[in-house]
């Protein structure tokens, strides 16, 4: 048995993410689907675990670890082979804004509860929905974009020739893209990369149609 | 002069966290308003500093830092001492994830570009965007004030009892929230936590009314 259970919905970037920072440290994980559709995050029995009702959480031993940017910085500092943060401090720092971007200033703008909010509240449309994700992503990849480059990528990753935190991060973003049909090619450096990493297993694996609980 | 370049709006949320961070490890920095007002952010020239045109950006020799979380994160590896971190890794996690659960989940959300698409595209009432950043802080608080409760903490800062990454994110929402009229009686050790830390200098010299640039 795994001595990890990742509580994940197949969908959710932020799940999505933890799956794949998992994948690369070679972590196996008992998955246990909970699932955002019926609301099952908000029920009372997964808010024992997690207060928030926010997927993705990581029990191991009797340690709840909840938020995927601190699971993913704890997975770091406790498997830390192989690393997913590059070795000098600087390059640290690169690579860990490439990662707030997409999971500060893209993700939670364009999750579900957003989605709900601004369809209940607001009236917002399905097209005005689309153009809301649609906006946001484009805001973030103009900018990735460039920070990519700047950072000598040759495009095989983000930064580097190996996978960091910056794809973890990256990854589920262009999953997420591809469903609001946003057009890639204004981006070839992370439409290269995200074909990359498509070819690693950790990543191929982490991906929502391979979970059990895709629909 | 100082070896620090911090580029920094008084009102930003994300500069009052590094002003906070930077205090706090003992470092002072040459402040440079950029005005978000008149969008001097957007410009060509802060542009060549910063491509996303988001402030803070830190320059110190020839690097540029940009990402708040990623700044902070610099700052801790760079200046271990004060630490901003706990020093097992669980309690690393648990300050992590409080941080994320401010800086991700809410901070983003309301933020000045997302409430400007609001007004503009949905053509939001100013009720209507106070209630918007009224939701997700009360969303946000009713989580972290049980995650503060469970870690312990006996309401003198978010984990234990020095200043955390925690709090370095936690008082700029506060201030955030007391704009937006949002009532801080629903949370008593938030709102404890904010008290104690406005009698520590580090935050004290850090609020937006305190900065050359407020107004």
């Amino acid at each position: 048995m795994s001595e990890f259970k990742l509580y994940s919905f197949f969908r959710s970037g932020t799940s999505h993410r933890l799956r794949i920072a998992l994948n690369l440290k070679g972590l196996t994980s008992e998955y246990i689907p909970i699932n955002l559709r019926t609301e099952q995050h908000l029920g009372e029995e997964y808010r024992k675990i997690n207060p928030q009702g926010f997927v993705p959480s990581l029990v191991t031993g009797g340690t709840v670890l909840t938020q995927s940017p601190a699971i993913i910085e704890w997975l770091e500092e406790s498997y830390p082979n192989p690393p997913l943060l590059p070795a000098s401090m600087k390059d640290r720092a690169t690579v860990r804004a490439m990662a707030a971007l997409v999971g500060c200033d893209t993700h939670p703008i364009n999750n579900r509860r957003i989605l709900e909010y601004l369809r209940k509240q607001f009236g917002a449309s399905e097209d005005q929905v689309n153009a809301w994700c649609t906006h946001w992503i484009e805001e973030a990849f103009d900018a990735l974009e460039v920070l990519v480059k700047e950072s000598n990528s040759k495009g095989t990753f983000c930064f580097g020739d190996t996978p960091t935190l910056a794809d973890v991060y990256l990854v589920p973003q262009v999953e997420s893209a591809k469903r609001f049909k946003v057009d890639l090619k204004r981006w070839p450096l992370i439409q290269a990369i995200d074909e990359n990493c498509s070819q690693i297993a950790a990543f191929a694996n982490a991906a929502p149609m391979k979970q059990m609980d895709a629909s």
